[in-house]
Formats: structure tokens, C-alpha cells, sequence
């Protein structure tokens, strides 16, 4: 049995973290941490967790922590984790950090576009970026794991089939996302409002998103250069689910069958993602609550370009579930144990 | 492992048993009924079932249906199931049927509220109205389940243990009720398009909604004399929920200590009720796309009345979910095998 | 020209002000107050009226507005206006207070439900209860209006004319009301955020909601006696709209036609009031972003109640829109002025 | 007073139309066409209109329809409006067509997109695109106009004028665009159902919708050579609003300022067109319900490309507002009359 310790498990990652464990056979929450919360019954913050757990939510002691469970999952801001994180403790404990701290190589860049000083640095080397399809054999063997953003593990998949194989100009990509309002957080503030974001689409962030830097340095270990691309989000009035649009120019002409069997490749033999028959777009509704991922892609003849698409829960294979998934390898077990979710439909 | 057959397996209902049962541990569905899909993948009709689901959805023939399965679930309109059943089906199959056909003891009621004839009135004496909280021992030795009707499960959990124990006078009950559009059904009607549902609200079927004779009936059991109640329904602009808040006179002066105990002694030992804390109000969305029913009462003694408040996922407790619960006790299998659904939040 | 000034003019009450008020005929802001935006354009704060309205919000200021309008609305939280106002203020400019410090005439009541002291009670005597309506000749002589609550609005329109003639026993009324987010403010507050609100319903203020001494008032006045109801409001996922779902004994025996003369008598004069045809129930879509209320009725002949329903925007005819119908009876206008709206559907 | 006739007048263009129309002091409604509501009251089918149009539905007899009305539009279908013209009804009533029928120059690019014959191409050079802003002198003109889709009104003032300027090269275009679902019509389909909209967001049409060769042409005019563009519209939960987001490369350095001075060149004499202060980008909330659309822009030194942003209401500006505004050209009225609606907040 795993025993498990959540840092900040009363935001919206961290309730979907408790969702999961909850029902998963081999590890058992021991430590619900939240600042906010401390003291208070958990089930009285997540209600939905009523008569199913019966603890109360603790501090955020590290030190503490590493001395009685197995594995720590950070769901916290920017910053906290690398601040709170020493050899000491990772010498007792693996760590799934759900922030942006070890996502990122180049230091220079994590603090130009977070706009924050890391505090620990020295660990991002170690750090494994947790994209579990294309870094399995790593993850198993990790102390420290970085899960990968939502919008990132969701362009990332994909795209990335096309451009390890060289169908895209990668430097061509543009990322049209749009997501959920969870991804926004549980924080009191007017713009997150129901009445703000009900009825209403905007577009955030735009050329100056977070998550393209962590998307550029993916795609551009499957390039083998550097990519350089447009990532644009855009907040939509439902609580869950991204959508990625991506476009590209392709390199040569393509046949559909040519391009199905690339991502056939890549992806027939992963449980969380589906490759959808033709003509079929992906769509967040159908993967709600589960860790899927559906791609798809068209072909624009007219203007030589590709419309990569795919779909995602952003709390599930975008945050929590990606974060099990990780826990899975880093502990030899089953890797989709606890995350055999349907999709809830309506 | 019980083999399952769904005859209507594509409306919001037949979907959900899908849902539920494919992650049955001890049930097998081999049946995918579907008049208006008839060879068509199930997957491409439900698409979170892609990968999940291979089977394509057959016709509704139950005579066939009974020599391959140990239970039918029909999740049909009203009116087919009491017309393609007889002795010779029952003797080889169980059934348990989602629409209203055997809910209600006397003929003359239904068709009066329902506007058709009952086809198979013989058989209205035996079935078992699966209300699994109250009826529990009747349902272990069932042949013929009549599951509730989604908005009476969520009104009769709420009220009866009141009735019961004679606390309430039955006759000034009020229930307001508020249903999530899936209730609707997945029909084609102008009514229930997106814009014609969303940031609307609406009372239907006022005084005359036909669950109102079944939720009198289980409540006349109750007050052991005739009831007769208001329900009025009214469609919310969301997916999946129901909220019932009912009012009564007190026949006399109470504590909350008291209404609480009694609750408790109902629902202390039910896994799927949960009566909640002091002053906290059920909400559709702590339930969601669980079994849970929450429930909570408020006594007004300005009014001399007491506010009776419940909470439930339509789709499951009031109606996938029961049914499987139904399927469980009949055949003797863990009552809660396959509902260990965590509400997702949010 | 009518000079107007609005002290918080930044909530969304007073936006809806602004947007009514940009289009009188007759009126002219000239005061756009804001504690929490002072000095920042009010087109930055609800961009709705970029290149609408060029002025910038202002503080609170009661004296000095008073020297520069001929009316004042305060759409404002409890205590504000009634801690503001004195004798010189009111002896220059009329007051439309939107909020509930002049509503309830007897002071201890008001202290009681809204847990807060009076600071001027010395002007609840004189304010006029501005539902138009029901007081419009004493709205044309008033300094200081008290403008009613949503619910009240909403809840009185629909059930006074039946206590006026005496056809319910007022002191079984049971009102379950539904609303919008939108009259929960724009605070930010985690219980409004979107994901908290979407895909959710619950009820609130459970037997204590502060307004039903105020309906409990307006319904006094028409019985004739004391009156005491039960009072639910629920939150409901759209941002506007308020439907109210009332519950009453009949006295005696009635025809539709003669409840149908009653409700006619009263509002067929009544430009704001549109009493449905038979069989039909108000829906708050059909009266959104208008001054309308929509009223019907349902006589149950089975337990001789009836159920009175009424539909409203709580912005408008809930709020800005009754207030700006007060200003117009106050001034001599035509009521109906700059209150042309047409129902926006879908 | 310009006598109106209303082709098509219970879809919701239709019924934009008759919101907006019933407030023009200079146009007054006489013919309100339904196919599927002959002989029904307007109101019974639009209850927003209740006490306000009394008129009944009629059938779409245009030659009748002609002897009676200065102006018939059509808000109907494809294929429809070009069948039942001819000369005759021409020479005696000006018609704006809300359909593509006469939006296309090229009659094959038409018949190939939207996979129908053209049952009157004679007329197609005559038809007037009316897009009031680019132009507007030749609708003034015009006895047949062909209003604008509702994508290609949004995307092309979002782009128009940098293609113009030749900023930007036309064909790098992709356009992502997002509309709320009334776009979908009001015909009763599965896919447009309340659960199937609601928390869901999908890529349709991709590559192959109808409007694409529409903005194609739009831009072509303004790039003075043969555009091709990727198009990809989203269904949105939400019941108005398109919100694009357009990238292209930009052929040479710019600085915000001289971007800023070419958009304010376009636009700064248009009434409904409002480019937004730096750093704010589009909301569709800002502009519901109004004529406006909302337009900004952010370049991406990085990448060399240009994000262009715009935000509207698809049934005002994007279809009933624009054909008001269209009839206020043809008939020498203000061309803002009957428009002078504000964007309703929240």
C-alpha cells in the first residue's frame, strides 16, 4: 500500500487527487494538507467526499511529511514546492509536483515567463518531465517527477507524433486552446465568477501564456531543434475539459492514411489515448471525468496545412489522474490502476 | 457473472447502465438494445465508450433476448415494456424495467395519469417496486422490478421516514422539485435544445405530472391512509441532478434532535442515503454521477412546518444506478458491487 | 432633464442602472459612484458601455452629490443608504434605495433578520414601498422610496391579488423561489465562482432569508391580518431571472375563470404585469433583460390549493428597472420610459 | 414608415429580427412568414413578444408578400431565397436575404460548398454584400442585399484591415473561431440538445465549412489576389456570442502604435465597430445582445505572426442587426436606427 500525502488538496487538482485515491486499491491518503482548510473536516470543504473520508485537512510541514508517507503530491501555486523541497526530503520520499516548478530545463526561462525566483534549482536536472507516453522508462525510476500542465500534456500528445516525424514545420504551429474553468482555480476572485463566465468566451494570455515555453521544449526535443510557436487559451463556460485546436504547414504532401498510421504508431498501444475514426472531431464531453485523451486530425489540401485536435479533462489526465498515472510507474504498479473512469456522459 | 441485455441502451438512461455496468465486476452486458441504432457501433453512438465498448447496438427482441441473458433492464418510454412481457419471458429471465409500467398498484391510476392502456395488467401484482432502501427484502426475490421513477426516489427518500413515524401530516405535502434536463430524455424536441433549456427556468406538468400518483402511493404505505400531495417539477439548466424541497405541517411541536434521530434511524445503516450535518443544504452537485441520495430537513416554528430537502443524481440513484442496485439484491450479489461512484466535483 | 447620480454604480444592480439610464430619454447620470473604483473609467469596469459612457467612477459622497442631482439611487449593501441620508439631503434630492433599509416599516423586525442596527430610522416612516403596482400614487409624492427586493417583487406580484380578495388562506402560503446568480452580487466569493455555481442547484436561507418579513409585510397589508409564510429561495446556474413557485389553500371553491377575472382586474391596466394564458407557466427566459413580471395560476382541485407563478429579471424589474419606474412616477415622466426593453431570447 | 416583411420568422434570426424591428420607429412589421406556425399567434411561438405583436403567422407567398411591403427579408435556408425571386418582385420591394444565397460571387465556388443548384445566378452580380462598413455606399443602392454569414462578418472587420494595408500575408490566415449555439438554428437535432451542448466544446465543419469560401472572397477583395484561409468555427455552451481568434504573418516589423493607428483609421468612424484599448481582448459578454463587434489585436515578436481578435452577438451584428442595419442604408434612414442597443451585462 502507497501511502500518500497531498499538499494543497482542497483546490481543484487536489480534490480530483482525492477523488481518485480514493478508490485506488493500492494507496491510502494519509496527510490531506491545506493552509486554508487546517483543522476543518475535509468532507466539509469537498462535501462530495461525505461518509467516504473522515479526516481533517493538516498544514503543509514538508519534513513532516517525508516521514510518514511514500509519495507527496504538490497541487500548489508556482514557487512552493521548489521552496519547500531539500535533498533530505527527497531522500525519503518521491515527490509528483502538479506545479510549473521542475517543468521547465532552462532555469532562465522558467523565471522570465513565471516572473518568480526558483528556489531550488539544483533539482531541476534530476526533475523527470511526467508526460507518461513519451517518458515512461524515466518516470519509473524518478525521485522527483514534474507533472506536466494541462494545456501542455494536451498539445503535446497531440502534436508531437507529427513532428518526431517530421510531417510539420514545427515553427509553423499555432495552438488555439480552449478550456474549462477549473483550470482557472479555486480562488475568490470577480473574474472567475459565474456570472463573468457564464455566456461568455475570451481569449487570456495571449502570446504570453505560462505553458508555452513548456510546450516549445517538448516539441522541440521531437524536432531536435528549437520551436518556436503561438499558444492562445481561452476560458469557456463549463467546469471541465480542454480542447486543442493546433495547425501546422505540413513539410510534404500527405495521404490521411499515412497520417493515421504515424499516430497509430505512436499511440495504439496506450490505454489513455484514442485516435478517433474518421471525420470524428474530438470533443471535451466524451472524455469528462476520465483520463483520456482523443485526438484527431483533418488535412487541409487547399492551404498544404494540418488541423491537429484533442480532448482532455483538464483535472484528469490534465492534473490528477497524469499525477496517479506517474504514481503507478514510480511504484511498479499497474500504470492505469485506480484510473479505469468512464467518461460521463450527458 | 450475470449476463445483462439493455433493451433501449441509447437513451440517457440506457447509456448510464452502460456506463455502470461496464466496470461491473460480476455483470456482463451482452446486449446492447436499440431500436433507432440497430447496427450501428454502440461506440459511435456514445462515444465515451470508444475502446471501451465494441459491441453494435441490436433490436429489441425479447423472446430472443430472454434465452441469452439472466436480466433485462428495459430503459424504454412507457408502455413498451408491459407490452413485449409474459409468463413465458419471466419464467427464464429477470426483469427490471425503468419505465412506469409496473410502479403504480392500480391500473386505474396509471391510466389515467399515463393516458395509455396497461398491456399486461397480470403481471402488475407481482412486480416489486424497487425502491431498494424500503423494499430491500421484496427485491431479493423479485422476478419483475419496477425501478422508481427518478423524481419519487429522490421525494420518497427525502419525506418518508416523517410520514412514518407520523411526525408530518401527509396530506399538506408540498414538493417542489427541480430536475437537470437528461430527465428530459434524448428525443429531438425543440423544448429542450440548448438555447432554448440554458438560463431558463420553468415549472411543468403543474398539478398534473405523472410521477405524483407514485410518490402518493409510496407515501399512502407510509401514513397507512390515502395521500394526496402537490408535486411540481420545474427544469433547471444543467445535465444531470435533482433537488426536491418538500413542505409539511408538523402535527406537533419538534427539536431538531429529534427529526435528526429519526432520519438516522432510517438511513444510519444505508450506504446510498447520507443524512448531512446540521444546517447544511443538499446540493445536486456533491451527488453528481453518484448513488448518493443527501438529505437534510429544516423545522420552520414561525410555521409550525418542517422543509424536507434531498439531493440525487437523476441518471443514477434515480435510475441507472437504483437499477443496478436492484440487479445486486436480486441477485444476490454485494448491494453496492459496481456504485462505488465517487461524485465528481466540480 | 432628470440629473442622476448612483452610488454603487460598480455592483451589478447599478450596472443595470447605467444600462437603462444611457438610454432614458429624459435622464442623465452624472454621478458614476464607486468606493472600489474610484478614478478608473467606468467603461474599463463594465466594458459593455465602452464608447458609451466616457466618465470615470467616483466616490460615495452623499453631500456633495446632493448639490448636484435631483436623484439619487443607492444600490448599495444594507446599512449604507440608512447610515448616509439625513433631513439635508433629503430636503434636496429624492433617494431610490435599492437596498433593504427602508423596506420593512417596524425597525425591530429589520434589526432582527438582518442582524444589523438602524442608523436613521427616524425616515422609515416616511419612505414609500416603491412597488408601483400596488403604491403608485404614493410614489408620485415620495423623497425617499424604499425600492422592494427581488423575490418580494417577484412573490407579491404573483400572490396578491388572491390575498386581496380573499380567495387563499395567506397564512398557508409556502413560496419556493428560484434564482439567478447575478442577485448574488460581484463579490468574489468561492460559493459564486462559475464551477461552483454551473451544473449545481440548492436551496438557501432555508426559513431565515431576509426577505420574507418583507413579502410577509406586503401580504399583511392585503389580508388585512398577520401573516406568516415559508420563504426558499434557490440558486440556479444562469445569470439572471427569479421564478417563483407559490403554494396556497383555497378558501373556497373556484373556477379558473374566476381566478382568471381576479388576476386581470388587476394587471390587465398594468403595462409591467402579463397575466399568461391558460396552461401556460412564466419562464424566465421569456422575460430576460425586460421590466416584465409574467404571472399564471393552476388551481389542484385534488388537495384544493393552487400554485401561483410568477417570472421576472431580477436586474430589471427586480431592481434597476423598478427603480427607474420609480423615478419616473416621482418626476412625472411616463412610467413606462426608458423601460421599452423587449424579452432578449434566446 | 417602411412597411416590413418577415420571410422565416420564427428561427432565431427570425426572431432577432422581430425584437429589433418592434422598437424601429421607422419600419413597422405587417407580414410575419412561418411555414411550420401558419395561423398561430407570433407570440404563442415567441413568448418574449407576448402583448407586444398580436399579428398571427402567415405562409411565405412572396409575390403577395411583394404588393404589400418596401422590404422582405429572408431568414430562411439556403436555397429558399433564390427560388422565389424574380424580376417582377424585385422591380416592386427591396429584399435582404439573411441566407448565403446571393453572398458569393462565383456561382460554382457557391453550388460546390453548399452542395445545392443556384435557382436564380442571374441576380448573384446585381446582390449587394452587405457588410455596411466596407460596403457602404453600394448598399444605399441596392435593390437585392445579401447580409453577411455571421462568421464572415466577424472575421473579416477583425482582419479587413490589416489585410488592406497589406500587413499581414492573407494566405498564412487561420481563423479559430467559437460561436454560441443559436448559430445552430432551431431545428429539433440530437446534436444541438441542452446535454449535449453543455459542458462540451467541439471543432465542426473542419476544413469544409460553407463560410469559408465567403471570408475567402471578402479577403481577396481587400488583398487585391486569390486568398485561401483556414476556417474552423466551435460550437460553444452558450446561447449567443462568436468570439475570433485569427493569426497570420505579418509581412514586415510593426509596432503596436502603427497597428493600433490602421485599425482606428477603419473604425474610428464606426458606430458598432469599437477597437478596444490595448491589452483588452474581445468578450462576447461585452457585446450580447448589441450590434456591436469588438475588435483588438496582439502581435507576437517572437513568432513574426499577429493574433486578431473579435467579438459579437451572431444574431444582432451577426445576422437580424445587420440586415436592420442594411434596411436603414437602402431606405435613406440613420443607419443606427432601431440599434441603439446595449450590450446586456451579466
Amino acid at each position: 500500500m502507497v501511502k500518500v500525502g497531498i499538499v494543497g488538496s482542497t483546490g481543484y487538482a487536489g480534490g480530483e487527487l482525492v477523488r481518485i485515491l480514493a478508490r485506488h486499491k493500492e494507496a491510502d491518503i494519509i496527510w490531506y494538507g491545506s493552509r486554508s482548510y487546517i483543522d476543518q473536516k475535509y468532507a466539509r470543504v469537498y462535501r462530495n467526499m461525505f461518509q467516504i473520508v473522515d479526516a481533517s485537512c493538516m498544514d503543509d510541514n514538508m519534513e513532516e511529511l517525508a516521514s510518514q508517507v511514500d509519495v507527496i503530491f504538490t497541487a500548489t501555486p508556482q514557487g512552493l514546492c521548489s521552496s519547500l523541497i531539500n535533498e533530505e526530503i527527497l531522500s525519503r520520499v518521491k515527490i509528483i509536483d502538479l506545479s510549473a516548478d521542475y517543468r521547465i530545463k532552462d532555469v532562465k526561462t522558467y523565471e522570465e515567463w513565471y516572473k518568480i525566483e526558483h528556489k531550488s534549482p539544483e533539482f531541476i536536472k534530476e526533475a523527470v518531465y511526467g508526460l507518461c507516453e513519451i517518458n515512461r522508462e524515466d518516470v519509473k525510476k524518478a525521485r522527483l517527477v514534474a507533472n506536466p500542465g494541462c494545456y501542455p500534456t494536451c498539445s503535446t500528445l497531440s502534436i508531437y507524433p507529427l513532428v518526431k516525424e517530421g510531417i510539420i514545420d514545427a515553427n509553423t504551429i499555432i495552438i488555439d486552446a480552449k478550456s474549462g474553468t477549473s483550470g482557472a482555480g479555486r480562488g475568490a476572485k470577480v473574474d472567475n465568477l459565474f456570472c463573468e463566465v457564464n455566456e461568455n468566451i475570451k481569449a487570456y494570455g495571449v502570446t504570453t501564456h505560462r505553458h508555452t515555453p513548456e510546450i516549445e521544449e517538448q516539441l522541440s526535443y521531437a524536432a531536435c531543434e528549437d520551436v518556436n510557436i503561438i499558444f492562445t487559451p481561452h476560458l469557456v463556460p463549463m467546469n471541465r475539459g480542454i480542447l486543442i485546436t493546433a495547425y501546422a504547414s505540413l513539410k510534404r504532401e500527405v495521404s490521411y492514411e499515412e497520417v493515421k498510421e504515424i499516430y497509430d504508431k505512436y499511440y495504439n498501444d496506450e490505454v489513455f489515448v484514442r485516435v478517433l475514426e474518421k471525420d470524428l472531431t474530438p470533443e471535451t464531453k466524451w472524455v469528462e471525468g476520465s483520463n483520456y485523451v482523443d485526438v484527431n486530425f483533418k488535412i487541409d489540401t487547399r492551404t498544404k496545412r494540418i488541423v491537429m485536435m484533442g480532448a482532455m479533462d483538464n483535472l484528469v489526465k490534465g492534473a490528477a489522474g497524469q499525477a496517479v498515472q506517474n504514481m503507478n510507474l514510480m511504484f511498479g504498479l499497474d500504470e492505469g490502476m485506480g484510473l479505469e473512469l468512464i467518461p460521463m456522459f450527458p
